[in-house]
């Protein structure tokens, strides 16, 4: 690897004073941590968005939640055919060795992917049809929640608004056909959550599958 | 999805203080974050694990990294097969969409998807050679830095250590393999960073490729 | 201009020492900020006093902070009468060019603007209220602020503190005379926040509109 | 001032993390700084651009810079009506209060200012002519700096990076205008420098008064 560089002079100086302060704080719990391991309450699945902070939303310190962050918060079905999955493995490591007691699927608005998977399946952009676009194939997981989205008549706005929330939902469907997921849920050693949160208003919202709509928390 | 539960009352309420403090303060910057998009200047690749916090150790807000976090941050190589790659289609977007200035790979003691592949590798661990064990699978795109760590003639303690670090340099490399990620490293609109850090003690290397090993920052 | 003179060569090499490093490791960065135009998050006005540095308090960087510095961080108030005023045309393109969400002004100890300021408003330091006098005129702006301090009995070394902060008060109140400024505060898409900086301790107060006192952040 | 709002939470963490760590290790330096007063060596006058950091180009530490930054780095000229003239009292305080030795002006490449004098002056501005405008009427400065540019027969683009050089040498004459400041000039006790940088290619040029032109450092 020739092609790496130095970090940035300015991370550095910030990390230097973190060690200077929170690290020291916190030392002793982060040596425990070290030495007996993780055991994390929560797995979070979030988007990589700049914009979404999960740990802030939620006051979360180091060993609290197992993050996987990926495009669109998107969860694939349970397709054990040895080719590599990254989120699948995730929630596996999760579920069965970490047996982690919440599973959070946090999706968000202004979601640049699922506005990518809306612009795709209304046609409007091609390029992401391409056997060799990456987020093209990745957001095709969320084309059932667009032919739901779709039989509704909204404007663009309010389906793409929409569509965010199917991503959580998509993404909790498709946990239920992971047989650890499952087996978890049943016994009750797991509970699943849909999150959903705006950001520019700062506002959070949850499925509640009583009245199968989102809601403020 | 019968199977979603309310969000457990402690997150409700450390939300909620959320909203009447940190969003509060900055309620004007993420309006601006929602309405004008996202400009993260650096892209993250992380560990899911839960002792891992970067916006932490880098004194970072809402907008600054876009974060991918998976099992031991592995970037797979290069493979416009059709099918799905979260990581590829994370980085594909960083890339060519957001355009970010650095993507930093960031590895971490204690991981337990590196000590899992480890064991794998050397025989200890049928169960993930298995072609159902998602996280075997995932581990496989280490098995070039186990190759090379076996060389050394290491303890297993040093040896773990030394693939935690194999992690970050085969995902650099893997990197390089995408055509996108090379072509804006070489125009110099991206530069790459292999990072380290030591859960317990606090601690954070970086890859020198002058010397060929990890120091401190 | 006959009169200009190359650089000394301690800055020369100190600026190519930057060249070949600090530039080096973030020049993707520069070059996109280049390119697409800054985008700060916040403007801060503070005093040209050499021991202030804004940038090193906060661990900004490049393109994070759009700095306004005069003596004594003054901001006049509301004048739109067509003569020069640099204060304001500052305010004016933050505020309505850059659309900054904050805007903080910095105060600091040993103030050498606000001393005179003192002394001139206490008769002794008549060269001051010279028509002549740049500076003198420039202080005529914290005369109000003198006003308060003056009516409370302090000892000089407290009044002369008291007015370092006053200056960062009066500064705050004029922003509000500016029509754009008081309406982006009201439409809650910019905030306005009053520090002061403790040069020798290093300390940070802020003003909290609750107590109507500055205390430690 | 009930306007005035907490300091946003991530400026708070960073500022602790200098306190223990910059702070910490040069604590000396700043309680003398504070107990003894500043002595700087020089003057800066730059922009207030966020993507113009004098500090880090010169690798300046506290005390050495005294800094003056509004839009485009101008100074007007010396005009003693007993106005509020902001600029012109700093320039007053660092040269007959401080007795700087050096008295650098700082241009940029993509200075927002200097674009906004193009277009006013050609007549694509409207808005920045009328007398309310701040922006327009402190780049009022500049018009003799275009009416030269405007006689080369330039590209825009070529016009706007010369005019950007201009706000340079128009601030150089406008502070030989200034009798203290001359006065100094002439008995060798102050040194003028004119100075520009390039952002994106972190260039630094600058005038040599034998060729009359910008050149690299």
């Amino acid at each position: 690897m020739n092609h790496a560089r130095p970090l940035p002079g300015y991370l550095v100086t910030r990390y230097h004073g973190w060690k200077a302060t929170t690290y020291a704080e916190n030392s002793a719990w982060y040596r425990r941590l070290a030495s007996e391991g993780q055991r994390p309450r929560a797995m979070v699945i979030s988007c990589c968005d700049s914009r979404v902070h999960v740990t802030s939303i939620f006051g979360a310190d180091q060993g609290e939640f197992f993050i996987h962050r990926n495009i669109a918060n998107l969860v694939p079905p349970y397709e054990p055919d040895g080719n590599q999955h990254g989120t699948s493995a995730a929630v596996e490591y999760a579920v069965t060795a970490l047996k982690v007691s919440h599973l959070i699927v946090l999706g968000h608005s202004s979601c640049g992917g699922v506005k990518g998977c809306y612009d795709m399946c209304s046609g409007k952009a091609p390029a992401l049809e391409e056997k060799s676009s990456f987020v093209g194939r990745w957001m095709d997981l969320l084309r059932p929640g667009f032919d739901r989205v779709s039989e509704r008549g909204l404007s663009e706005e309010a389906a793409t608004s929409a569509l965010e929330k199917e991503a959580v939902l998509v993404s909790l469907e498709n946990l239920m056909t992971f047989p650890f997921v499952r087996e978890a849920v049943e016994s009750e050693e797991l509970s699943l959550h849909g999150l959903w949160t705006d950001i520019g208003e700062g506002g959070l919202q949850y499925f509640d599958p009583g009245t199968r709509e989102f809601g403020p928390v």
